[in-house]
């Protein structure tokens, strides 16, 4: 069966679509992905009035959700790229973003081994806590970081190909960009900040 | 008196070469400003084995001395601009970097005035050094994630005229930024890290 259409230029609609899809795809992956979900992560085990073992479970799963979110992300943008021919892995963003996900990767394979399952001995829990917690700023920092660039990055291309460089667009990237800074900010200031409840093995350990 | 050439065409050079001046200006300020000189400056107070008052003069003084560097880093970027009809502040990069400085500014005076002179009761003192320290990393790490924005952005505009994505000095440029990144990492880690002697007001307040 087939329509009295064409089948070539339709397939190119579908390809097309399917790039701004991939486009459109990677910010939000990323920005729902590491930056807010990862967020939350690191915010619900310092301030959910839950028990511990409660907390972990919730802070590892949404750190999976994340991670697993970073690699459908990392994933988009190479589709897009090859199905665009654009270079892959010559930026300064993607060589960070591919640092951000491994690292990311490392730290919650880490942390499910020594804190979760099988899990470490008291010795190694507490030994290793504040440099989960350290590590862990660290990754978070820079994948903020590298969404900043990813903002600046397209939107140069962007402006570079006729946007209007005051316009409104424009605007609403950086806008979005200072919001995600802020955001990270205040991930972190919640960590450095004083508990609600005291707990051993709780952040203000560092 | 004339020698024997026009002066418009040589104007031109002139003009051109405080140009590219302008343009290695800004990166070379920057860096050696806000980000090595301020990064010593964190580094000294915490570790110098010297005497508080003599740590927190070379603190101010390093910090004076990153801050004048920064400002004309501002200066050389609106001058090369405006002599090469660019447009102003229209990049997260310029977003930022201003408000690195302004932040950077109010934060020195603010230290200057509570902690050296006239300098603010124990009990401002005392208040006030967890959050001094505090915001002094917020702006140190925002100064960081805005170096990395302009080698991105200044390699963006130079691939897009044709630089090679995957030549020399696009890894320079690159590998200079994870420099960057490392050398600000290891500056908060300072901090964050044991004191080798113990100090009432010490960093690690924190």
């Amino acid at each position: 069966m087939a329509i009295g259409a064409k089948a070539l230029p339709i397939s190119f609609v579908a390809h097309f679509l399917g790039i701004v899809g991939a486009i459109l795809l990677h910010p939000v992956l990323m920005l729902i992905g590491l930056i807010i979900l990862g967020g939350e992560a690191i915010i619900s085990y310092k301030c959910l009035p839950l028990k511990k073992p409660e907390k972990k479970l919730i802070h590892l799963v949404l750190h999976a959700i994340a991670l697993i979110l970073g690699i459908i992300g990392v994933y988009t943008a190479f589709k897009f790229h090859n199905e665009s021919n654009i270079a892959n892995l010559y930026s300064l963003h993607s060589w960070l973003g591919i640092g951000v996900i491994v690292l990311y990767g490392i730290q919650w394979v880490y942390g499910f081994l020594v804190f979760f399952y099988p899990g470490g001995t008291t010795a190694i829990r507490s030994e290793s806590i504040p440099w989960h917690v350290l590590f862990g700023i660290f990754i978070y920092v820079l994948a903020v970081g590298t969404a900043t660039l990813g903002y600046l990055e397209k939107l140069t291309f962007l402006e570079s190909n006729g946007l209007e460089k005051y316009g409104s667009e424009a605007f609403l990237v950086n806008f979005t960009a200072i919001v995600t800074i802020l955001y990270g900010t205040f991930v972190i200031l919640t960590i450095l900040s004083q508990p609600h409840q005291e707990d051993e093995y709780s952040y203000s350990a560092i």
